[in-house]
């Protein structure tokens, strides 16, 4: 480190003063970053994906305060490769399938860097021009692209799009909508009457909302969905459940609807779930989190087959979209409703731009005021790769899904628990291979001292499944859950990911079961 | 480009498939962006400082739709270069004197690039123990450097600290665990009931944390302050406030002091009003987002005195601590209240180490689910530079700042219209000056038609001076208010600013001063 470039003297006292932005120094250890990232990349694969330290691994490891004086890049990059990454689980690597992929990519990360290194407030339009407008602009190109109707874009008339965080902030910024838009209705004096309508399929950043925004704990509807329905939310089940609030004198709110749940990723029918609340007044949003991003492509978009009808949808182009943390996409048709109720004026704020509205500020459609340059990563992601290169990129995904199904079904130990959708594959050891194995032997048995039935023998099993080919550090998947069975969820979109992969993930997963099994 | 690098074959239909993490091509692009940034930090200075683009510019000058194809990143930052850069409003310029600073670093660049090239999901232990561990471990030194006590720290008892995006994040966060804690006591039925304190200098973060957690517009308390007070929130007219709000069955929930106000920096006495406060059980949260970086210092370190009875407390460290956006530190005295009101558990994310409470999970310490790595960039700075070089570079703003108020002083055109505190400046042209100059002739004039005083005379010189100002692009500053006057403010603390930027600032604003003054 040159000494010479990275130091100032105070004018006054003579103290040494840093340079934090010396422009030399940052291409030093710009490149040495970009060197260390290439590496991690090339390298990926070769890490245990689930991290193997014990829970306070890193205190043993790191000093107990913050050092007085400085320390140079490499040492702090020597403690990252020695400390950190052994800490890491690899959501990068191509062997990670677990939850849903966060899918990062170069032009994801060169938005990153662009938007660090310009560290630019967006808060309003003043305070950086460009940042709210390519926002608006790449928003309504995203928009074009999943073919959204005009009424969701700015080129339409009240409609357009924000880039948060995550869903659960959209889900909570569009409740708040919703709740204020009812209130100033039925009187801000009801809001304990107000109910919120989700799935036991929803995600639970719809119930962190609901706590958040301040909705009554005993009105918060999870309604049960059944296997008949492909766990999907049934409208009839939601006009029931909006019946019996109506009578006991509650007033429904808002409904989340989802486009590939978590735990299976099934589809709720949202133009019939529409039809329902509609009459209801109630504030429908989709959640598409994930399998949003698949619907660019024409044979997806029937997915989202009656959106026209929602007031909010939202996708995370930083699970499946190639865009890194965070990328939250939202689409609104009223965004007056969605600032009215976010929008605060503080004096020191007031300029003229605003005044004359003709501009977007943006701290009206979030939860936060301060914001990053967010639209830069998904601008870039757009252009470098190209619209038709990312449908084929998550088309081969999926490709590759439909091959992990296909090995599943070839092995009649394994079961697909529900039919997959997109790119992810939910299976599980069949009941009738562990009964014939012998692990469960009837209907009740004694497991560990308890008294259990043959449904937690098997869920036992494949948990203890799950537990064994992620302790390999081989490949790490997650699981979920439906009618009380225990799945493992094979969440397929990693960006490095590649067939040989998956068939490679699925011999695992047999080689854990034979040993399971006792084969 | 070289396509055999960036382009792999789907195995079933050959169609090709982009490679968008390819090492070799990771690190040319990276470079690129490295060198373009270092260019931007060389060349920020010269560039206007606001931007003077005009709403909708951006859109004469992109396509309206995305691109099918792929496009070079060489053409992208032409296009960064060409048309993104013209409307930025360049907070990294050293001549960005408005709002409050966004010091960003080479740390702080360089630890955002690890976290966005890592691309884990932090969101509980697990799925990346090294993002959770380094995160406790650092907000553990940087309390510590702020000389917390004990208790709002993990090496205490149920104390602990956690990385959110912003201010408004902390208080909303905290304040629905103040919500929560206290509709515990008084049942759930009453929201409608608890009350939420503030100051007319307060943040606007509390009102919209307020309104997005359901308080009662009603309840939302902006208790009036007095310049003979520094503008501070008086204990005194908390507890007479308090005492009307109980007389009229309200029940007091919450209370945000801040520490270096957003117009004037002014300090609330923290020790005081939590005499106040804790005999009806309020929730005090201490908002120092801005000046909590200069209590490092042992000289600053009195201005939160009294923390150790609050119950949280928060500071930006990409304000004014070298860390890129964003990056907000809270900590909390009993994280079992926060967590306890932000907490959801879904099946797919129950995990063996969270049921062990042996870990921390910090999705249930903010809002979303997901969160990035967010302890990187501070780790970086605080070991990058060293504790006492940031309290040096610090007290290089502080300095510059003196020595702005300095010149502000020697005019007598001007008045300092409240004493300066840390590095911000708030000052205008006084009045004499401008009844002087027969800009303002008497009681009442008319001025566009309107009949105005000379308080409306002087706040319009006032405006149009910086209007002027910040036209000239060769400085930016932004506005407050106290008592109806309108102030200029000059925030300090650009990594960028030296003193030389701060005096040609100060010759900038004379003269704009002479020609609006008819000199």
């Amino acid at each position: 480190m040159e000494m010479k470039n990275t130091m100032n003297r105070n004018p006054q006292s003579d103290a040494p003063i840093i340079k934090p932005l010396d422009p030399e120094e940052f291409k030093r250890q710009g490149y040495m970053m970009v060197d260390f990232l290439a590496d991690y990349i090339r390298n990926v694969s070769h890490y245990p994906v689930l991290s193997k330290v014990e829970p306070g691994y890193l205190k043993q490891r790191l000093p107990t305060s913050a050092p007085c004086g400085p320390e140079p890049i490499e040492s702090i990059l020597k403690d990252v490769q020695d400390h950190i990454i052994p800490g890491l689980t690899h959501w990068q690597s191509p062997n990670f399938y677990g939850y849903f992929p966060s899918s990062g990519s170069i032009a994801g990360f060169m938005g990153e860097m662009l938007s660090a290194g310009l560290n630019v407030v967006g808060f309003n339009w003043v305070s950086s021009p460009s940042a709210t407008e390519l926002e608006s602009i790449v928003m309504d190109w995203l928009g074009q692209v999943l073919n959204l109707p005009k009424s969701f874009l700015f080129c339409g008339d009240h409609g357009g799009g924000v880039v948060l965080g995550t869903t659960c902030e959209a889900i909570l910024c569009t409740l708040v909508a919703a709740r204020e838009k009812k209130l100033s209705q039925v009187g801000k004096e009801n809001i304990g009457k107000l109910v919120v309508y989700g799935s036991d399929q929803t995600h639970s950043a719809l119930q962190k909302a609901a706590q958040i925004a301040g909705i009554h704990p005993a009105n918060f509807r999870v309604i049960k969905t059944k296997r008949s329905n492909s766990f999907a939310l049934s409208p009839d089940s939601l006009l029931s459940t909006i019946l019996l609030d109506v009578e006991r004198g509650l007033i429904p709110c808002f409904l989340c609807a989802t486009v590939g749940t978590t735990a299976i990723a099934t589809i709720d029918p949202i133009g019939p779930l529409c039809n329902v609340a509609k009459d209801y007044g109630i504030w429908v949003h989709v959640d598409a989190a994930y399998a949003g991003s698949a619907c660019i492509c024409p044979e997806f978009r029937h997915c989202i087959d009656g959106v026209e009808e929602v007031n909010s949808f939202s996708l995370n182009a930083h699970k499946w979209f190639l865009t890194n943390l965070t990328c939250c996409c939202l689409w609104v048709k009223d965004h007056i409703a969605l600032t009215k109720s976010l929008t605060v004026n503080p004096q020191f704020l007031r300029n003229k731009a605003s005044e004359s509205k003709r501009v977007i500020d943006y701290k009206d459609w979030q939860i936060p005021l301060s914001r990053k340059f967010n639209a830069l990563k998904l601008w870039l992601v757009l252009r470098s790769y190209g619209v038709e290169n990312i449908r084929n990129f998550l088309r081969n995904h999926v490709q590759m899904a439909k091959t992990f199904e296909g090995l599943v079904r070839l092995d009649k130990r394994f079961e697909i628990v529900v039919p997959p959708k997109f790119s992810l594959v939910c299976f599980r050891i069949a009941p009738s291979a562990i009964i014939a194995n012998g692990l469960s032997k009837g209907v009740e048995a004694c497991y560990n001292g308890k008294l259990v039935n043959d449904e937690y023998m098997v869920n036992e099993v494949n948990r203890k499944l799950l537990d064994s080919v992620n302790s390999s550090g081989d490949a790490f998947m997650t699981h979920g859950e439906v009618e009380g069975a225990f799945m493992i969820r094979c969440a397929i979109g990693g960006t490095l990911t590649e067939e040989h992969h998956v068939i490679m993930a699925w011999k695992l997963v047999q080689e854990h079961a034979n040993s399971l099994l006792g084969l």
